[in-house]
């Protein structure tokens, strides 16, 4: 085995890390990776922050170079280079060097597919236009970035009040643009509940973001040079410098569908619990594949770095000869509006509604640090529980400086079955400059046992 | 049973948390609280933020008042109130009113002592010096608050390393008192390893705290006008205006074991699970008890505002008829010095060792937040696990913003009895504000995988 090849289909967090992974368990492993973009293991997630001018230069956002993965991993990472198409039959990729413009076939005896995410936009007038951005690859944030310093905008309209979306309307503020925010559902952030979700379209509503929901997109209008001029919805026209859509993303699944690979939840690959597709041989991880909730017992798509480096790693293990399987997502995940800390992980209680699940659900409002400490502040903690048994399946948190974070303890306490009264039971810490002396997300529990 | 009478002796987090819970079960109980003290439920961790000027009234670390819980919940409360002496067999106590100065006796059907615990202050040369302080009774606080105002001290000498230790030396940096800092162990905090107090004992040196280890106090120099001089230790003198003694604390126990109550760990008050004493109708709760260990199995004593509250609270359901035990703890604590950010969890590697444990421990150093994001400091995390089984038993953090509070992660995941494997499948939350993708816990659950 250790003489057989590796192909990877994109360097970015899940492709990367299985790819070390496999260098490290073995050594003298062929290992081939084809990126389509220009760079390899870089944090998409900090690119908001990056065209905000919070990061200095975008080469911080890099975890690793393709040159560091070549000279020191002995890796043969090859970047700027699409795979058009993947043959299952004969275990070989159609690759095409985008720079040269050719196209060669690269045969493997395993295939790691870590295609990523795409963010979806939708066909409509002036959707091209210059100044109008997705976010995706890296290359797609220098991009902005690039255009703020050059064109220097005034307005900008963010189109999605989802994570994109609020850490975009940030950065654009950061930069001392006016900022718009359309979205077509009548709440903020639809991975939480629209009672947490309010508390943050207030906030962001005070720092001077004019939020329109329920509004749908509905073209763009382009200027006689061909930049944006305006975006229109379905209620009005807002005049636009800068356009961001931050509408989801769809899994880069088409590929392997073409290859005759199964796709599942949300047309995301299908994988089972150690990352194999349908196809022998064939693994898949990160954002292009479905995950396993732990809670509905389902698969899911969840397109998050944690999820695509955790995926990365087990499909390394298990490509390398290992046996491992990926422990389960509860589609965790924490951002911030300016000073508000937003998290969430597990079912909302929406998700649970859907699911025709017998929940309970509770919120309180404390604050935090203690009351009468400097920069005391209200936090806001919504748990759901699973009515019988009274186990936490869910938690929101929206607060201030020091809140978010605190969802990491409702995660564990839901991957460990805890009950209502086992999380009030719970030994957590207390000094005033951190928290009360019970811990907010406990005085959620409280409130359901 | 709603018409038999409490008497609690204690006013503060244990007494009035068992008394509120018992009124809200028994609306028509009578219930008597006797408390020597000047103040009700006040936040004693919240006296060294008052003392150094950040809480801007004492009455801030007031919860709830005599008078509210006189008006409102219908309890007698009596402060100044110092209650002598138990008497099991005719179920009654010796009450003196220190303020008239007459003694009385009050029955009761069921008694809980809640009289806390005491700093050590050594019987020596000078420790009774004006200008010497302990911390206890929120007056204390007042009283040290109330010396600098007047006094206006130049040098301060705090002894004791402890949580009291580096809070109070906090508090004197705050209000532009030069610090020195004495401790007769080898290290800083002795609830943590070596390892991990001295990278809290660099970074004092490094804000200008004068810390001299392995230096035992031998008495305490006084002027002529009976006030502080300096502080003999038995290597030097250190000058000193004001003296914080932090030598830790013992339980106020006195009573009960006069009153032929058994003592347990510590001589604090031997309690089982209910809260109970040795002797009949008769419980204890807060720092003057003792508490079931998760990790060991034990009783131990650990005095701490969160743990009183849980007694109080466990107390106050078995009062009023129900039926519940005190979950055990973890000692968990957190504090902070200055920007670095201090915890720990469960046991300590030297706590492992002491106990002939079989253990495995792990040291990581990593950034929070993630290291391109601004403010991005280091932050060290270890972890102690039990060798065979690998489930964590103790963990301990030191870092910066928002680093500490992630120690409930860890006393969640050691309640639930998860191994480092469990951590590492964790589903915890990342963005770049927070955290690196793999959140330090992780990191360092990957260290002993």
């Amino acid at each position: 085995m250790n003489n057989q090849k590796l192909v990877v289909i994109g360097g970015d967090a899940a492709g990367m890390s299985a790819a070390s992974k496999v260098r490290r368990a073995q050594p003298e492993r062929e290992i081939v990776v084809f990126e389509q973009g220009n760079h390899t293991s870089y944090s998409a997630c900090g690119m908001p922050y990056y065209i905000g001018g919070l990061v200095e230069s975008e080469d911080e956002l890099i975890a690793r170079k393709p040159e560091v993965f070549r000279q020191k991993q002995n890796m043969d990472v090859r970047i700027r280079h699409e795979v058009m198409e993947i043959d299952v039959q004969n275990k070989r990729v159609r690759v095409r060097n985008l720079d040269e413009g050719n196209e060669f076939w690269e045969t493997w005896d395993d295939l790691l597919i870590a295609t990523g995410a795409s963010p979806i936009a939708p066909k409509m007038e002036g959707i091209n236009a210059d100044g109008v951005f997705t976010l995706s690859l890296l290359q797609s944030g220098i991009d902005v970035f690039d255009f703020i310093e050059k064109a220097k905008p005034a307005k900008a309209v963010v189109v999605g009040g989802g994570y994109i979306g609020i850490e975009m309307a940030e950065a654009f503020i950061e930069r001392s643009i006016e900022v718009s925010l359309i979205d077509m559902a009548p709440q903020m952030m639809t991975t939480l509940d629209p009672d947490m979700a309010d508390l943050i379209l207030d906030y962001m509503k005070e720092q001077q973001v004019a939020v329109f929901l329920e509004e749908k997109l509905v073209k763009i209008e382009t200027k006689a040079d061909g930049s944006v001029k305006s975006v229109t919805t379905d209620k009005q026209s807002l005049p636009a410098d800068i356009v961001i859509l931050g509408m989801g993303v769809k899994p880069n699944s088409e590929l392997a569908a073409k290859a005759g690979i199964k796709l599942g939840a949300n047309d995301a690959i299908g994988v089972n619990k150690r990352l194999e597709t349908s196809a022998p041989h064939v693994w898949a991880a990160g954002d292009c594949a479905e995950s396993f909730h732990l809670v509905t017992q389902k698969q899911v798509h969840i397109a998050l770095g944690t999820v695509a480096n955790k995926h990365g790693l087990a499909a390394g293990i298990n490509i390398s000869g290992g046996n491992t399987e990926f422990p389960g997502v509860l589609g965790t995940a924490i951002t911030k509006f300016k000073e508000m800390e937003i998290s969430r992980t597990g079912l909302s209680e929406k998700e649970a509604k859907a699911l025709k699940m017998d929940y309970q659900a509770e919120t309180i409002t404390s604050v935090s640090p203690s009351g009468y400490y400097p920069g005391a502040e209200k936090i806001t903690v919504k748990l759901v529980v699973d009515k019988q048994s009274k186990r936490l399946i869910g938690g929101q948190i929206v607060g201030f400086k020091g809140s978010a974070k605190r969802i990491d303890t409702i995660a564990t306490a839901i991957t460990a079955g805890l009950t209502a009264q086992q999380v009030v039971d719970l030994d957590l810490a207390y000094a005033p400059p951190f928290s009360t002396v019970w811990d907010p997300v406990q005085m959620a529990a409280r409130q359901l046992v």
